[in-house]
């Protein structure tokens, strides 16, 4: 094996991959990246993978001689970042050797690779038919979301993501069973062969893609709804990686046998799935509510995050009292021994007065997750779930149940 | 107690004497600030104290009854940074409560806090004649040092910074006994009463001040040099303090009974000493030197950084051939089983050949704490101390032990 490629490409490429690198590898051929040198397309690949997650990129490089080897990942990634970018970077190994050579303008490092046989294959079924979606449609959705899934490994399925596709409306929703988030994504669906945002306006009736699709591969979208539940680790690093560049080719997403694979340009990430039906949340959702209060987000936000300064001593319940006639929330935390503080926000209030609580973090990482100025919170009563709808964005519905107090 | 006052100064005061209170206090008070409101000055003053490093600081305020209590740290601290800069704060405490309540625009806040009474004492002794430097003098050169002193709590001394006033020249110095750095700051002494930058060019003969001094407690410098050691972790505080403003006043440090406190503007830190003669490092330094090496800074720095990355993977060790024909240093480290590296750096070098090993992590931290584009290495032999000066400040010492490897 040997090549000439760029100091900078390659330092972001391992980067990238070494995402994937277990931090404590189950096997020593886990804490290295893959390295192949192809001579006939002018390229390397690298991947790293943990069993679970895969990342995999390609950079051109002046390939001499093909070939493959791992390498440490952390290691190969320090040195590479700590050179300069001004010369180009050689590797080199010889046949049957698992010693490789780098060299740079000033100097020169040998490091002990493992044989690339050693390395696990990435699960890259790509059989079926793939789903092509807007990159920036995804990173929107999981941004929504991946806040709301569950931390608890404990948990399987509520650890992960629920990603379906109707039509060409994407939907992403997370639970940890005690608060929901759901985001609709409108022509997330991209057509087979765009080279650039195309949204399809048309599709918007549930009947899938309309008749102009380029392909058999997007049609069978009609057939039956896509649905898959992928891990929130994976997830985020392919909320990472979809947000690190920007181009606005789609991606195309493979789900078969418990294995995701996501292309996207010269990047492909695999996760495995979690098995199982995931909850029908949509059953969670109150189909009416006696109160609707619109409140300005920022100022909610900061009053609730003062508030919780108190909640955080003891329980994280904050109590708001719903004041209609003065036209105002009053957000109260009992600090226990330590203090307690009380806040009011204007609101603007339909429907009779009312005392809830809640956990207050659930309440912040909601808040947090919308955009826009104002949001609407329904509710009921005490013991049923609320919904907050941002107001200029109403496909996204975030739902908390509350927590009950004695008073 | 009752006072008005700006949150944004609040906030930040509360987050600089912060610094002193101790994370896990020994006794509950500790985690407290101490709040004094004297409506006579119009002021209110903030100090914390960990029994070893005290910061008090002061801030105008409208106070309408004056008045003493302390208060959480981290739960008032946390509570104003939260607050809306756009509106005053209220904080009013009955007599005989320890129940303060804090008012903003939108909300109040309840917290318990401790008798003043219970707050110790900050040890300011003042007496005697205290030395005025100018505060961006001391900033340098405890910037050119507090990284060479020991974190071992068992080196006792060596924890601290030793600081010197001859004249007025103000020497810092630090050593863990591998590595020593000295910085000779001349024209650092102030004029008492001097409002803004007034350095003193006539000093430099090391006899003391110009016979401009205006008042006795200068003068008395003539009689005996200034020396104290004081731990690095209150000279680090001290360091972040006087950074964070610019103000030409110089501070005024006095240092007494095993205490030293210093004054600067509205601010005042106290530190215990360390005990004990420091060493005299002046020895350590060679009189004379048969190799002389002279090479660009960053550079150097750059090559070290990578080959540190194999160099840490096992002893930190590099060696450094000085190549005086080639006119270059050859770095190289061994990783052991994970691979070497080596690097080439030109340099001007006078003196023979030399072959010499240094724990890489001391060249850098040297290497990284100067200023300027060229450097000169001097040194005699393989076992002997090697001396790094900046070739554009060479009031910069930094001195460090080789280490001795078997070939």
């Amino acid at each position: 094996m040997k090549l000439v490629c760029s100091q900078s490409e390659l330092s972001s490429s391992l980067q990238l991959v070494s995402r994937a690198v277990a931090s404590r590898p189950t096997h020593p051929v886990l804490a290295n990246v893959l390295l192949t040198a192809d001579a006939g397309t002018g390229s390397i690949s690298l991947t790293g993978f943990d069993l679970n997650l895969g990342i995999q990129t390609s950079i051109p490089a002046t390939v001499t001689t093909s070939g493959e080897i791992t390498l440490p990942a952390r290691l190969f990634g320090e040195i590479v970042s700590r050179l300069s970018s001004d010369s180009p970077i050689t590797l080199s190994c010889a046949p049957d050797s698992e010693q490789v050579e780098l060299t740079s303008q000033s100097g020169s490092f040998q490091m002990r690779g493992m044989p690339a046989e050693d390395f696990p294959d990435l699960p890259l079924e790509q059989s079926g038919n793939p789903i092509r979606l807007q990159a920036d449609a995804l990173v929107k959705g999981l941004r929504a979301t991946l806040f709301a899934s569950s931390g608890d490994e404990a948990k399987q399925l509520l650890t992960g993501v629920h990603l379906q596709l109707h039509g060409n409306t994407l939907e992403c929703a997370a639970t940890d069973g005690h608060r929901l988030a759901v985001l609709q994504l409108e022509n997330a669906a991209a057509s087979k062969g765009a080279d650039q945002a195309s949204t399809d306006r048309q599709g918007m009736d549930g009947q899938g893609l309309d008749g102009q699709a380029v392909d058999q591969e997007t049609a069978a979208q009609d057939e039956e709804p896509f649905a898959v539940t992928v891990p929130a680790r994976s997830l985020r690093e392919l909320e990472r990686l979809l947000s690190a560049r920007h181009s606005s080719e789609p991606l195309s997403l493979f789900s078969d046998r418990g294995q995701v694979v996501v292309h996207w340009a010269d990047q492909l990430l695999t996760s495995r799935t979690l098995d199982g039906i995931y909850p029908n949340y949509r059953q969670l959702i109150p189909a009416s509510f006696t109160r609707r209060i619109v409140v300005e987000r920022r100022p909610l936000l900061a009053a609730l995050e003062r508030v919780a300064v108190l909640a955080d001593q003891q329980n994280n319940v904050v109590k708001i009292s719903v004041e209609a006639e003065l036209g105002k929330l009053l957000i109260q935390a009992d600090g226990g021994d330590v203090g307690s503080g009380s806040e009011a926000v204007a609101a603007e209030i339909s429907g009779d007065d009312l005392q809830i609580a809640f956990n207050v973090r659930y309440l912040l990482d909601g808040l947090k997750a919308m955009t826009g100025d104002q949001l609407a919170m329904s509710c009921n009563a005490p013991t049923t779930p609320v919904v907050l709808t941002p107001i200029d964005e109403s496909r996204f519905t975030y739902l908390v149940m509350p927590v009950q107090v004695r008073q």
